[in-house]
């Protein structure tokens, strides 16, 4: 399986702002150097999440209140926790998160209100204080990211159909977030060419492993 | 609607024990008594309460972590208290539910080792800190308990057809709760005949009254 080195990376960020794209990217990077290498997207990977989405997607039969609405995120990030990223790392995978707490913190916690630091409580607590290593938030004007995944032609859901203004919040909480916990967070400019979004990664990472090693 | 006075009031202890019994007497003596009263029972009452509860029903289509099991029992009362408890605690109703946070603890923080301290953060969070003005404890040893359930000849759910160490672990975690809390937490012997019970449940619910009056 290659070299072990556990490290749990998240990616975070707007619609739209690359971030599927750049995981392939830094997966085939890391296969390439023959690193055990794992990734993971919300609410995928459990049969548990799949039922959780299924209710998140169809409240329009069921009121769910926005504290409810965390749990079941979290609900599903703890079932992913346990049945995939926590046993990647415990053998040795670098495993690549698309989206994890900071999402639900800039989106549900901050943009829509509940109160950061309730939700990120609530996300430490569901995750049993499992933290990443590293964390990269693409930063990208709302308008640009959401003309992009009209572009892709995706089904919009629930989140993505709310309005710019909401976008701009989750933004400015993405920010906010980077500020707070640099030693985390690392802010890209989602706006680069591609190929330049992947380097500036790819750098940081490899300062994260020469430094872990 | 009658006499106003808000006040949280929940039922706790093992299958059998008596509760909505003592609930239903206890509606009666309120409403009697011309007081606003409302009662609540897990995960009932809710539309996506009932979703939630399907899931904890079929797990045996996809596994549930003990953390998940216990987000989803708190998505439910988070959109309960939303929808039923805040509400009519607002307009001045005495609330009475069938189990709460208190549940949680015993059942999956306590006897299934989750661990108290994290299943009690997560419980005061989800239920943005919403505690209890008094709880009873219908504490009943618990063959008894499921002896009582067996001649009810009540549809068995998951948890009531565990084995019967469990049962008692979380019957001594429940008497673990009473003595570290025992301003909110009335410890009642459910042996007694049931008047008895009726009755010092009633007198504690005065004396808290006549406090709060």
């Amino acid at each position: 399986m290659g070299k072990k080195h556990p490290l749990l990376i998240t990616f975070e960020g707007g619609e739209g702002a690359g971030k599927s794209t750049l995981i392939e990217h830094l997966v085939n990077r890391f296969e390439k150097l023959d690193y055990a290498v794992a990734k993971t997207r919300e609410p995928g990977g459990t049969l548990l999440g799949e039922q959780v989405r299924n209710l998140l997607l169809h409240q329009d039969k069921y009121p769910i209140g926005s504290i409810s609405e965390i749990l079941l995120f979290l609900t599903s990030r703890a079932q992913q926790i346990k049945e995939i990223i926590k046993p990647h790392l415990d053998s040795g995978h670098i495993v690549l998160c698309d989206r994890y707490n900071d999402s639900t913190v800039a989106y549900q916690g901050i943009a829509r209100g509940v109160g950061k630091k309730l939700t990120q409580d609530l996300c430490s607590l569901a995750c049993n204080y499992l933290e990443p290593d590293l964390t990269f938030v693409l930063d990208l004007d709302p308008k640009e990211g959401l003309k992009r995944t009209k572009k892709m032609d995706k089904d919009w859901d629930r989140l993505e159909s709310l309005d710019l203004s909401f976008h701009e919040q989750v933004r400015a909480a993405y920010q906010q977030l980077a500020k707070e916990q640099p030693q985390r967070i690392v802010l890209i400019d989602a706006s680069q060419p591609a190929e330049a979004v992947i380097n500036q990664c790819w750098q940081a990472i490899e300062r994260r492993l020469l430094i872990q090693a």
